[in-house]
């Protein structure tokens, strides 16, 4: 395990995150059109947050000077991207303290300002791309400074594009998406892995930063500003959530804009090789991939459920508003986004369920979706079918087959079910904590029914593991996260994490055989794929 | 596949379940104490269903006459199983349905006849040991006949035994169980297969009568009737959870009654294997077993939770009072029984969660309990740990070990992970069907919150699989199933049957193969023992 290396290597991703933030500076400054006058605030707690950035960033570097590594081993890999979001959380965190930003206002109309673990649950909330928030009062600039909302939406960007280059091509796409990746990975033939990984993290940068700049022209095209539409962008293409308005992309009352943002949500939800092959202009490519289909076909079949549902329980008297609402919402939920175009927690039972499902489901393997993605859904549901049919096939042991053919690895079986089994596990455990250590007086105090208590905490995890954000209840789209309790918070930090980074990677920084042991198991690396 | 006989047997059981229902005949006479006058009404009814029963049983053993099938083979052991709890539900159906027996009474004052629909939900949860209920006035003899209150405690104890003689002596205790029962069934050595499972269900019977007898004794000692306390025995010896009284077992207002039956819960879901073992007082063999000792520390740890969070929580102001409600109901819903001394429902947040949980939990293999079962989430974490484990050792491939030794079918691996994602479908799609089907409306017309419906239709589903009875909310303590519509019930029923007989026994009643192969495979002998 080389350390140093792992430090430099992390020292560089700090110093970058540090740099990065000179993109929010702008908008501390009248002439950007933002702010009326120069916004001190701001600007300083941004300053501030960049020069503990460089001072840590190198600090990191020189420690890890003499590290001589020159090549990037899987386990070294794995160690950086994984102690990356942790950094990036705690970094992200400081912008928010630093400036005072306020949650809002409490009922004897005093201001309430964010705390520590406020400002690292909406770093938290925004490089894992959630957009859960703790915010209530986005819209008035002496409460939270026009810098520090667009650093805010900056996370997501950040965020995305760190699970593009460092998390997927880096270390592969995890555990499910790796049957599809590895054969068909960006870079030309016969080159080494290396230069593979490297041809990938620009592909995917590149197709990453074009998307977030095309939907800005477009937006801007409909009347967004510059700064609205930066930070819609942001969290559209890396399915983030964060709005500037308090109500979310409903603020802009235009079909045109949901129906833009719809598109992105949908397209950034797709496997970004197969977006390399439309760039190529290869679209036989893209709708011959099984997994983009049935991802068209759940976003289909799902749609039409609610937009039903939403017209015969009487939620809208026309089908058009149904269809509207309906379809912003699941396509929302189901690729993880989380913007609003209404209260979908007003709605009938049916949807809210379907919705609160669909949260499990997520988008492509491959793009910037959190939550377990619709391969594994294809890999598990072969997996159980084959297992009921040895029931009385006993003689015929069949491979798992993914568009015709069988799939090269056969313990992608064991590892589908493990990923399944796990997330049920910190599904049910994450419930039972955070029920445990939020009091119900909460909700009583919300003014919102004890009894809902349960389904609002259920949503809750569901809604940060999966990275969606809105969840039920207290959590739903009118409401948010600034309810809750600090040690509330500090459990969905850990859940945003591990759903980001698809458990493993976080869970390893925590077992000391990993930082002792002198290779990296075979296992491992079909868990995360390898980088050499 | 021999079809005659077949017939032949579930001509036979068609019969003792017809004939069973003489013991619910005395209850109509005035002699017996329950009635001031001959109970017509029951009485036509039992002599209807047993008439009926006799030509069915009659006509199934004609049908079957010639089969010529002396030994009993694995696939028509589990069709004899699975059919038989359809015959079962349909005929236990037929005396509520023939008397006319009434629900209870509605919002106008009418009083609300059982139709089939709300029979056979009884006698599905009546045989299936799960103990939900649509009747919302038990005490009143005009609504409810006493003879037929007799049958559908009756059909607890009928549906107990025949899990004891015919799923777990004939089918052996399912996919999770066999690890401990295959080389401990009762029985003497160096003989038959068949000899030992003849003799293994004869003791699990005389063990599930002599405990209900003692159970009935020992209430009686306590001043209970012996229609109460034989009723209270069916509910308790076989985890099933029917009352004859409004408000369960609370109504006997005696801490003495209480302790009895939670002791005897505990008993009744303790595998019956170390029962007998009991019996031949080699008390070593029962606290020596990992699944027991495993279901002890789930008890204690549970009740302990549950027991501080409410006395914490303030739901009650002395520690003695929380110690004897959330010992009660921690035991009643982690058996599955379902008996209630306090309505949980009004209960903090954080015990409902637990015993939410718990209801997926339920007791030990072989024994009367439904739901998951301790064994298989012993197995399910060792595998999870030696999958992670694995992870980064990969070169050390490990058996699961169970007490030490290794478990000698390492298709059992495969088995408990397929058992769980099994369950944790059927869960999903119940939960979104009961959605589907049950309108809102049924919520606002109980005076409850719709927002609940979410938890509450999880709690029903979760109830009824795992077979405990209440739920949360409209299916809560106070409450029952007589709000829900026909479809809901109809669902629920399934699910009932699905837990009760462990999902594959009546899964492949509808596989047309299982019907035509000519062999039953290993691999299903491996989900069910052999009875050969």
């Amino acid at each position: 395990m080389n350390k140093p290396y792992i430090c430099r290597l992390l020292g560089i991703i700090t110093l970058l995150i540090g740099g990065s933030m000179v993109m929010s500076l702008p908008w501390t400054i009248p002439v950007f059109g933002q702010v009326s006058m120069f916004d001190a605030r701001g600007f300083t707690a941004l300053l501030g947050s960049m020069a503990i950035s460089a001072l840590l960033g190198g600090l990191l570097m020189y420690i890890g000077r003499n590290s001589g590594g020159q090549r990037l081993f899987r386990k070294e890999a794995i160690a950086v991207v994984g102690l990356s979001w942790l950094m990036a959380t705690a970094l992200g965190a400081l912008p928010f303290w630093f400036s005072g930003t306020c949650r809002g206002v409490d009922a004897s109309g005093e201001v309430v300002h964010m705390d520590l673990f406020d400002g690292i649950f909406e770093s938290a909330s925004g490089f894992s791309g959630t957009g859960a928030t703790v915010l209530t009062e986005l819209e008035d600039p002496e409460l939270v400074p026009r810098a520090i909302l667009f650093w805010r939406s900056e996370t997501h960007f950040l965020g995305g594009l760190g699970i593009m280059v460092l998390f997927i091509a880096i270390l592969g796409v995890g555990s499910a998406g790796k049957a599809l990746m590895l054969t068909e990975m960006p870079g030309p033939k016969h080159t080494s892995s290396q230069q593979r990984t490297q041809k990938a993290a620009w592909t995917f940068a590149g197709i990453f930063v074009g998307l977030t700049l095309v939907l800005t022209a477009l937006l801007a095209l409909q009347d967004v500003s510059l700064f609205d539409g930066l930070c819609h962008a942001f969290g559209t293409i890396a399915t983030g959530g964060f709005s500037t308005y308090n109500n979310s992309v409903e603020h802009f009352q235009s079909v045109g804009v949901e129906m833009t943002i719809t598109l992105f949500m949908a397209v950034a939800c797709t496997n970004f090789t197969l977006l390399y092959f439309l760039v190529l202009w290869k679209p036989a490519k893209l709708f011959g991939d099984i997994e983009f289909r049935v991802y068209l076909i759940i976003v289909a079949v799902v749609s039409v459920t609610v937009i039903v549902a939403l017209w015969a329980g009487g939620d809208y008297t026309t089908v058009g508003a149904s269809t509207r609402y309906g379809l912003f919402q699941t396509v929302s939920i189901m690729t993880n986004t989380g913007f609003g175009t209404a209260d979908f927690n007003q709605w009938n039972s049916l949807s809210r369920a379907v919705l609160l499902l669909l949260m499990f489901v997520g988008g492509c393997a491959g793009s910037t979706s959190c939550s377990v993605k619709v391969i594994r859904y294809i890999l598990f549901f072969k997996i159980l079918w084959l297992e009921l049919e040895q029931v009385f096939h006993p003689t015929v042991v069949r491979p798992v087959r993914l568009g015709g053919k069988p799939l090269e690895n056969p313990d992608i079986r064991k590892d589908v079910v493990l990923y399944f089994g796990v997330i049920v596990v910190i599904f049910v455990v994450g419930w039972i904590a955070l029920v445990a250590v939020e009091p119900d007086n909460t909700w009583i105090e919300a003014g919102i029914p004890p009894a809902n208590k349960l389904m609002d905490c259920a949503s809750a995890v569901a809604a940060t593991l999966n990275g969606v954000g809105p969840g039920l209840g207290i959590v739903g789209e009118s409401e948010n996260y600034a309810h809750f309790h600090a040690a509330s918070k500090f459990v969905l930090t850990w859940l945003m994490l591990l759903g980001r980074l698809e458990v493993f990677t976080i869970l390893v920084l925590f077992v000391p055989r990993f930082w002792r042991a002198q290779y990296l198991s075979p296992r491992l690396s079909r868990l995360q794929r390898p980088s050499e």
